[in-house]
């Protein structure tokens, strides 16, 4: 089989094709013909050295894939030989609180990933496909789509008639705009064109604030939501936005820490946080449990990922090349 | 001031008009010009002598009301003379767990209640009307459109892509179908016409089952689900229904408990508990807090309150009678 | 390696020894040395036949054990050689709401159990076990006392201040009570006899009341919290006892449905439910992260599991002959 | 009666004594004779004019009171003539999420406090005092034992086995101590001497570090939680101690922001808190109901608070002036 492995970070010329024997279900196992991949942020920053995480070298690179069952090991039950199934971010996180082993088991930094033509993981690293999706959209799913999820259900779920703060279009703010529609909440989202705002408001913002032409555009978020504020905030920018995400959020509103996009330069008082009185905490994608609960409101709802773009596995190399230039919206998508 | 009385049980003879002085606002308190008021299923029982928890006589009924704010006492910070208000359902129930005194002081059975010209009550006891719906429409919030949404909200609120189950086309159920629309849920509602059964979808619900037509139901309900269950069951039926109610549940689900129609003639084991895996509570048809969240949510929205008929305040007895024909759908309201 | 299976209900003589293979562990797997299993009112139902769940015939019975790691699969990195471990009772519910596969997939009804010198499971299904208790103890921690704690964590955890309710002295009830005193709760326990009485009390209960004395107890139970009721019931009688608990329970308590002590003869109404004001919901033991956070409570607290005998592992029937006698306090254990 | 008033920011001496007119109870309300009342540090910062939250002049001072009721209004049947009784800190705060008008309704700063000989409230804004606790040790839990109670309640209750870390002995963090035991958790706690130390173990605390021998405390924390870090804490420092507390905080622990003891000085970079993982949010006291149920639970407990020195009323400057010394341990307080 055919695999992509990255030898080592600082360039992406270290990313190379392998050919590799295909591995067999144990136990428990499935072996899946991976159909599908997708890229987020995580991916670039390897690349560039720049994982917050750390990173082992020579592993394979993704952690998103939809794909097909080619074959099971003993004592699998809850799947057979061609279901169409995408894997979960965080193989054993299930369900409630994360595991220690949290950030050790990343697939593309400290196991395996997924750009690969074969795979075999334990069943509980897999769940169901939504039906009405293709492998391609399907693959948008296990991170950029849960952690839009995690965010939106949160401490406590966004109930209608809450006010929803996303910034930008990458992966997970354009599913955060989709997805905040199904729960009745109102949108509002940041962006730097006109154009990209037209497109945010064609996918269910209700506002779309420029952030080019209104840099304290946390004042602006708080005359929209008359002075109350908004009850979460998806927070990707990281430093160069939280100043302004602070002035934004409601009282008793939740910030979702997600991103690292911008370097750790600019600092926050005690007192911001405080005054705020929004709950501040980190998302980490998310579980399983979570995962099936957004397919599950994906097949629902009928609602459709955004792909920019879908390179397929020869070119696996422009669709990094692509997502570094940061001028792509929703999910930029490998096909197998 | 005009205000009906309720003499005493057994007939609706007993509601008589009286004249009476007008009440003076105190510390904290407003004086209110009640606009419309309406009818929910215990102001029925009331006259029936069948409500379930104990009724004082000599009171003025109904506990639902819109109204404007005439006069304010000392140390009234939340409202202004004109403000358009309704009630809430307990005066004293603010938020987090009920208050011990919760039974025992409802409007129509324990105090005075909102068929009357004028009316003085605690400013905690009255919030905003919702800016886009007229009198008679915001006075049907108070109890049914309030106990739909502190079921939906239950102990963990509906997410999108889970099902509800309704019952009937009471005010309660009609509110449920509107409002689960909002939480990106599935509707499958209980009728027992193709009339109402095509108004129910009109108003939002994916599946409409024919109680009289199939019985057991509760295993259609589960056919819907493709096995699993609905994840919450608004049960207004009572003894009638739960036991269908209860093979409809998934593992999990909740049982929202509100209803008293039927009389207590159907038994249950506690097997059939047991095995249902569902959550069981009652709802007090929710606090002050809870009615807030649900004017926020009908103004996002646009929700519209469906309104049966408009009685003038002269033929407030007519309202009843027209309840208790149970020919209805959606909410009997009076206008005074 | 010696094992015991239970060929047919019906009897204990039809739970004879055998000789088996030792089994491998494979990629993520453990091989374990058992050292202790305990008993559990379903491995009495089992013999019975009269277990609600189903069972299968031919497999190895108990749902409990400790012991210690004898091999490592490929892969595994949460435990090692020599680390001494339990096993979580639902072998797959990691954390959150129960997968769909949580009553097909049970030890001893629909696989093979723990009564066995050896066994290979995954990693994923055994957790440390607590480092100051002996093995013997730490085999009565998977059901009974995870019951017990998943029971009093609830909905939302018992609070200092609280009142908790528990019937009888099995083994959950005994955990029960010795739990709910590291909560901060006052513990209100039913008995039978004076001896068990003076047990409780030393175990930890603030009240006992003698149900032959008293058959009325939920009428005592009121006085004894002001006409409050008790915040959370440990139910294990179930149809013999949900009438009196309904009465013991306040508004807004939880009544934790464990048991099936009692065959399904008493019924219920819908009214007793209704006015009860609690909240009802099965208890299904409990998943991986809540008997983690046991292990982590028992640690700190330096907690003692009450063990009524202790059987070797040839005398495996004397244990069940001994629990069915149902003159015993805590549990009982088999030493391997 | 006799009242202090505080006529202007700046110095105590501008807190003066003033002979006013008895108030009288409208409909709802109480009239009280207040017996002992306890300062916080918030009654310091507004002598000192560093509040943060803008504060009135001409006021009388002090949040926390318990005293007796001397009259009733009409309508209220909470409380009768004789009922010891203490107030909330938010008077219009009962359940729930805060209101809107939290901020601008507090005792001293934006309304008259507790330190006078009478004073007339709604029923609604005091509640039943702990029986077993004399006037004076009453007054000292409307704010700082609430504060610490919600805290230790938090988004999730603290559970046994977990761990908790408090700052120094100031009224917040002593109750802290105290109440931390009864959820069953363990105490870090830190302070600057070996007799002080003796003393937080003497109230409950597993460890003490000394903060002036060990700054970097957060790495001494995590050693004593084997690498995991503590499950709460409460962050009474603000900037001079939030870095360390970072450090201290497990993954998915809570961090409740409740003080403003030092300026704000320190910074904090974005990716400090993203790593951590902990969730942080400010604690505004609590509500009503958390009121109550702190006082069940120190009912149930038997639980004193520590008061460091009692003054009589006509030296309640000496109060301020012992509290400005910071040299004290628990709560001050003053005896009407």
């Amino acid at each position: 089989m055919k695999v992509y492995r990255f030898d080592r970070p600082g360039s992406l010329e270290h990313l190379t094709l392998h050919d590799e024997a295909t591995p067999e279900p144990e136990r428990g196992e499935v072996l899946l013909r991976v159909r599908a991949s997708s890229l987020n942020y995580r991916d670039i920053a390897m690349i560039h050295g720049t994982y917050l995480r750390g990173q082992q070298t020579g592993l394979i690179p993704l952690s998103d894939a939809a794909g097909e069952i080619l074959a099971v090991g003993k004592g699998v039950t809850d799947f057979k030989v061609g279901d169409r199934v995408i894997n979960t971010f965080h193989p054993r996180w299930y369900g409630g609180d994360p595991p220690s082993t949290l950030g050790s088991e990343s697939y593309g930094s400290h196991r395996d990933g997924w750009l690969t033509e074969l795979k075999v993981v334990s069943q509980e690293a897999v769940i169901a496909a939504p039906p009405d999706l293709s492998f391609e959209e399907a693959a948008t799913l296990p991170c950029a789509a849960l952690t839009a999820w995690t965010s939106l259900t949160g401490l406590r779920a966004l109930r209608p008639g809450q006010t929803v703060l996303t910034q930008g279009s990458g992966g997970v703010s354009v599913f955060a705009v989709q997805l905040a529609r199904l729960f009745g909440a109102r949108v509002i989202a940041t962006t730097s064109s006109a154009e990209k705002a037209a497109r945010l408001k064609a996918l269910g913002a209700d506002e779309v604030i420029n952030y080019v032409e209104t840099p304290a555009w946390g004042e602006r978020v708080r005359e929209l939501t008359e002075g109350r504020g908004v009850d979460r905030v998806l927070e990707v920018g990281g430093a160069g936005t939280l100043a302004q995400s602070i002035k934004a959020v409601a009282s008793r509103g939740e910030i979702a820490l997600i991103g690292f996009l911008a370097s750790d330069t600019v600092d926050l008082g005690f007192n911001d946080l405080f005054r705020s009185g929004g709950i501040f905490y980190r998302i980490s994608v998310g579980h399983r449990a979570g995962l099936r609960d957004l397919v599950r409101a994906i097949t629902a709802s009928g609602l459709k990922p955004v792909i920019d773009t879908v390179f397929p596995f020869e070119r696996a190399l422009d669709a990094w090349r692509h997502f570094d230039d940061r001028a792509f919206m929703g999910k930029v998508v490998i096909s197998h």
